[in-house]
């Protein structure tokens, strides 16, 4: 029973990561959507979230079904609950590139970066990509230095999206309240990407062996 | 083994409700400190936050307990999953409250509703209070019309939505980019609050027999 569970487990895992490298893939696209102006690219974020939403799904009723069949108990147990949880986070990460891309579309031919905001959208653009693939590598390693490189990555975003809100407050953008708007919500969804990760690589944390809250 | 489930379900159940409960009295609590600059007001909903925090680990504990002690299949193993999934979101709604009080914090002693908003946001206000209240009723009550009700607000909600967007792109705020970050936030807290409420109201109604997607 043991070694199907493992064995169960390990198609869990697969899973996980598979959808984590697409999540990876739709904010690279996003966010060079976002910065480009590509509504292409947008289209293919966009149409992406359904393959992610249908992929979540299946993997939530695997879950559900190893826990109906094989009833692990114990640390065993609290690893399925965790993986219901990851892929509900993951789920929330394809959404939140989603609503980047559509930002992007929405504004097109215009650009949907507030002039004065490129370098700070790039580089937070550049961080989700980087804590994305991390996130890949600790779903598929379980390397705990991962999980710290991860925090760190969000200690920056949250620093970037507290530069957007002094940029867009100093009164340069009054002329632009389109600006305002779109730098708010873009700068929110990058900041939101970012805590999902962090969830991810909590729970990860956890049954390695430390502790959740 | 069955009557011990039926009464653990109970238990759950009766915590679930008890959290919406909370989760009501913070929204109700939030709304009225944006409208009316109530700091004092905020703060009890920022700590209260922790309370539901506190209350949602807990009931999270209970539920991975029952999963481990009573090996539920089918429809309860299901039933149980909801659970965890219906308190994840009830955290969130409650972290959202927490959002909407801060706003009002921020800018106290100015207000955090930008002129020419206030009726928008009175109103968004009174629908989430309206749709908490919903929520309790069905997870009391698992009435099948309360469903309904909790879509057709969330519809309100986002129409109300829409309609900031219009308001602070009309270019009316442009002298206000505080007002515009403001508005655009709190409207965005505004519509994911009612996304959670209709994300449990789709679980009640899954388990009722419905389909989940």
């Amino acid at each position: 029973m043991r070694e199907v569970f493992q064995q169960s487990l390990r198609e869990v895992q697969d899973r996980l990561v598979e959808i984590a490298e697409l999540v990876e893939e739709s904010i690279q696209k996003a966010t060079t959507a976002f910065s480009h102006s590509d509504v292409a690219l947008a289209e293919q974020v966009i149409d992406g979230d359904e393959e992610v939403e249908r992929r979540v799904a299946s993997l939530d009723d695997l879950s559900i079904d190893i826990l109906a069949r094989q009833q692990p108990v114990a640390s065993d147990l609290r690893l399925m609950v965790g993986a219901l949880r990851m892929s509900a986070s993951l789920e929330r990460m394809s959404d939140l590139a989603g609503h980047i891309a559509q930002l992007a579309r929405y504004r097109y031919p215009e650009s949907a970066v507030p002039s004065g905001l490129t370098d700070i959208f790039l580089r937070m653009g550049e961080v989700d990509v980087v804590m994305a693939g991390k996130l890949v590598e600790l779903l598929r390693t379980q390397e705990p230095r991962t999980i710290a490189e991860i925090r760190d990555l969000d200690d920056d975003l949250d620093e970037l999206h507290a530069r957007v809100f002094e940029k867009v407050l100093s009164n340069k953008l009054s002329d632009n309240p389109t600006g305002v708007v779109d730098a708010t919500l873009a700068s929110r969804y990058h900041e939101r990407f970012g805590d999902h990760a962090v969830d991810i690589a909590k729970y990860v944390e956890y049954f390695l062996g430390g502790e959740l809250r």
